[in-house]
């Protein structure tokens, strides 16, 4: 452990893939047959290994040197080029991709294990394989067959980079306002023009060519994003014979002087400027927007993982310096002369720091890996299973909490994480300065917070009749008629069911709201919503594994024949027992400190007031 | 109004000296008798323009340029020669300072009205102007004749550059460690020996010499901060007849490398490498950190300034770009085909987070402008006066309520700014990127948050059995008693009768927790009982604010013989009217919103969770 080296949660990584998730019971089926516990294990040790060995050593110089444009191309660092390309010699950049076209075919879940390190270990890295991962994807779910054996396994061989261009300068949140078009050639392309913008990795040295999934309007095609179709448009065309040919008319407009994340360009890309850039359809006419969203959906929980992983890295290192850094004397013999120093960790304010942070951290990583597992358990069912649908349900209505709190929280952490180091978190001497700057994009792009707000309250909510929310609180039902009983669980458990009826009770006066101040009053308190609900269900979720804790801490505590006299030593000496013990005080104080928090952004729901919609600023 | 150019809120400030804390009755005393009204006004208005025209001009680019090191000294950005030229000349950089050596002697109160606005256009110089009038100040409360003559004016002048040297590489938060020494050469003077780090502006090239109020152990003192003494060290000496002379033995060993601020360097300064830096004592020996109280206390108060300052620059910018920025429909018609786009200031997540900037900014500048007006009270009262005990005692308690909360504040609110902005929010084309970065530090220097907290529980509430606090509460009942039955704001004041309650109990529950868990218990949410103690005085001031606003919303309807089916447009169009009426908006949005959220910061308090306490981490 260091303040400023990167320091992977392992030990919770591998809590929650085993004795929560038992992601190795996947093996059962045919499509992740290899992979039993002793090869997720390693996979995700040696996963998180190149991370920390390959990856990390270039975050903060890609920062300081940044990407720049050089004869209308971008440039990256020169940082970049060796984690890039071990990242997929090793196999790590496309560990999620498709075997049948050159990855890895790990499940979502073991994915995003390994990605959490990467993550923390350079973000711009890590958006740039799985931005590819996703674009190809596209390409597989809609691509001819003509369009898949061209591209998508040199894309998971990181030849090709993949993007998604959604935005244009006039239309970011609002898609459907795109102005970008597509008129048939007749030779079964289509002739693009149109500016994008906000493209990460638009362009880039680290791949041969850039293949970009763009949105754009078939002439003729209606407004709003029904009518907008999906392409795939080549920076550089590919041969029949596979070799780079002619430049498809895709001009690098310029990249954004952003605050951070400098290791990832977001360009203005200009498609068609003389007229000669071709586009192939991907899906049919006019259903690009429904297409588009499997990427988006990937992306939102890539963008979620950001939170995650900065705010795990944040946190370690804060906990590191707190331990190391000597100042001040014990607040209880602070009147006493000649009392000793100690270190930070002692005091508090800084305990109360950390333990936040903690509990974040866990509760960011139980929402994530829950729900890449729901992606994993959609791969393998049937979909003809009742199961099938219910985990679909859930993975829709988890998505917006992934993206909209994970990001936000990670941004909190990182925040608390520098009050932990004092000035010294301030200056580039350490790495949370970077984090701070780096992170907090990642509640902007993807669709902003209010947007996964918008998303939730007014579609998934909605959706069948609030069948996804049911869902999801059916979820919180069985957890809670399964285990409430828990001797050394039962107060957590109280607590949090009043915090579940409170969701119920939320979600249902909407209909009175409604009533009252029409739709912008349910709007008013969306992103509100959002936290709080989001805060539910990770204390759900931290509440199950504490379950599984403090069942797996009696069975030690019986095994090695501790007596109680002894318990406390043990716990002290005992890294498996002190960490399952914490699991337990990490639930507990969630529920009781960091969902009431959440819940207190709907006091002025519950009170209904609607001034914000009132006033006239 | 500009979503790129600073824009200063004058109506409310105009409103808070006049209408709401009625400076200009200051006039009636002798400190301030040139200070009428129309002088206030006069001042207040060219000052701003001053910081608008003048100052901010400078902000982007002193961010790009920075300080750097030449030769062993610090060289500033060009572009901060011309503001601090002109803001010596002008009168505005010492318009606190004592007219008796040059300054201005304007009331505390108008020079924050000022330096809100110069704070906004260039937070670095704004901190040079403060920092060099506390400095001089420390010199005219405890420096002898000679030491006064010598000094003082210069500094008022801008040829000198006043410090506060408290910090060392091992004792930051914890000065009592300081190793920092002082030997009495016999001959008046002391030979210091010492490093001192985290020196704002330890350096520069804008003034001709530095003056350093510096904290050190005389041979044989003491341990902790009782064993410390105040030394004034000039970085060149300076003659008996005002001529620079020789070096005084100071080194500035190197700079830090921040997140921001660029603008204000941050030094670690060498004194007496060579055995020959000279100090003359401030004050009596050993006394030295409660004569450097007096520059803290005022730059803790500067330092809030920032987050005031920051934070409504911010909102002004996110408000403007809300009106300009084009972007989807109205989501009443979402569903109606062709229905127009409208600017983003339509949509409800938009407004709610105009609406939470609004009330926060508007919520930090009563607290400040209050605490700010109590210190000119206390220049004009005489110290026999029962209401001069009463003005201290507020003003000592309202001081880390003003530091701990205006700092955090100001990070969210523009946190929340660069998110209504969305993607160019992250951008270097708009200011509020440099804003997020530059303003970080406020709640870490001059003491971090969590060390204010613990100067108000540790100290502030327990002082003279309580006295201070129950000061404080007695505001809050005597507000309580004149406004509660004002119909137009009787449900906000109910609302805020409970959360004085709440407050009170939590405070007086202290004693339990102490019986429980120990100081440590207490120490735990000492943070969280800071934001919430601070909201709800902050809620107190809005209140009376609003009191007085519908009294005059009410005059002017009369006045204007508006007819109640008039009523809408004459808001809409009457700008005067408008802010009257939003102001009763606001206080009944801070009760609902902002209070709540502060106060669930305690719910881990008010349900006796000491996770934090006993996890192991």
């Amino acid at each position: 452990m260091s303040s400023t080296d990167l320091t992977l949660d392992e030990q919770d990584i591998h809590f929650l893939l085993k004795d929560w998730l038992n992601v190795s019971r996947l093996s059962q089926y045919d499509s992740f047959k290899d992979f039993d516990q002793e090869t997720i294990e390693m996979l995700v040790e040696e996963g998180l290994r190149f991370a920390t060995d390959v990856v990390a050593p270039s975050r903060t110089e890609s920062d300081r040197h940044g990407c720049r444009m050089e004869d209308g191309r971008v440039v990256t660092p020169e940082c970049m080029k060796e984690p890039y390309r071990k990242g997929y010699e090793l196999g790590w950049a496309a560990l999620n991709a498709s075997p049948e076209y050159g990855g890895q075919g790990a499940p979502a879940s073991v994915g995003l294990a390994v990605n959490e390190g990467i993550n923390a270990g350079n973000p711009g890295l890590s958006a740039h394989f799985a931005l590819t991962i996703g674009a190809a994807r596209l390409v597989e779910s809609f691509g001819s067959e003509e369009l898949k054996a061209k591209y998508i396994e040199r894309m998971n061989r990181g030849e090709f980079n993949g993007t998604m261009c959604l935005s244009e300068p006039h239309a970011g949140s609002d898609v459907g306002a795109g102005l970008t078009t597509a008129e048939d050639a007749g030779d079964g392309t289509y002739r693009i023009k149109g500016t994008k913008s906000w493209i990460s990795n638009g362009d880039t040295d680290l791949a041969e060519n850039s293949i970009h999934a763009v949105l754009a309007r078939i002439k003729g095609a209606p407004e709003g994003t029904g009518g907008l179709s999906l392409f795939l448009i080549p920076h550089t065309l590919v041969e029949e014979d596979g070799k780079l040919g002619a430049w498809n008319d895709v001009t690098v407009a310029s990249i954004e002087n952003k605050m951070g994340l400098h290791s990832s360009p977001t360009a203005v890309l200009k498609f068609g400027e003389n007229d000669h850039c071709r586009g192939w359809l991907l899906g049919e006419e006019n259903r690009g927007m429904s297409c588009m969203f499997q990427m988006m959906n990937e992306a939102r929980i890539g963008t979620a993982l950001i939170g995650l992983a900065n705010g795990s890295a944040a946190y370690q290192n804060a906990l590191s310096y707190a331990r190391e850094r000597v100042q001040g004397t014990h607040i209880s013999k602070i009147r006493e002369p000649g009392t000793p120093r100690v270190a930070i960790i002692e005091h508090p304010a800084v305990r109360y720091n950390l333990m936040q942070m903690k509990g974040k951290v866990e509760g960011m990583r139980a929402l994530l890996y829950a729900t890449a597992n729901i992606l994993d358990d959609l791969e393998c069912l049937d979909q003809e299973d009742p199961l099938y649908e219910d985990s679909r349900m859930l993975l829709d209505i988890l998505t917006p909490l992934c993206k909209g709190w994970c990001t936000e929280t990670g941004i909190d952490v990182v925040r608390t994480a520098i009050q932990v180091l004092g000035g010294v978190g301030y200056t580039k001497d350490f790495p949370l300065e970077q984090m701070y700057r780096d992170i907090r994009v990642s509640a902007i792009y993807e669709g902003t917070t209010d947007i996964q707000a918008l998303d939730l309250v007014g579609r998934k909510m909605t959706l069948q009749n609030g069948a996804l929310f049911q869902s999801l609180m059916g979820r919180f039902s069985s957890n809670l008629e399964k285990n409430r009983e828990n001797p050394q669980l039962q107060a957590a458990y109280q607590q949090w069911e009043k915090q579940c009826e409170t969701v119920y009770e939320m979600a249902m006066a909407s209909k009175e709201v409604v009533e009252d101040r029409g739709i912008e009053g349910v709007a008013l308190y969306a992103t509100p919503f959002l936290k709080f609900l989001a805060t539910v269900a990770a204390a759900g979720f931290l509440l199950e594994q504490a379950v599984i804790a403090v069942s797996k801490l009696d069975q030690l505590i019986a095994e090695k024949a501790v007596k109680d006299s002894d318990l406390e030593a043990f716990l002290e000496n005992n890294p498996e027992a002190r960490f399952f013990n914490n699991k337990r005080i990490t639930a507990q104080n969630f529920v009781d400190t960091i969902v009431p928090e959440a819940e207190a952004l709907l006091a002025g729901a519950k009170s209904r007031n609607y001034g914000a919609l009132d006033i006239n600023f």
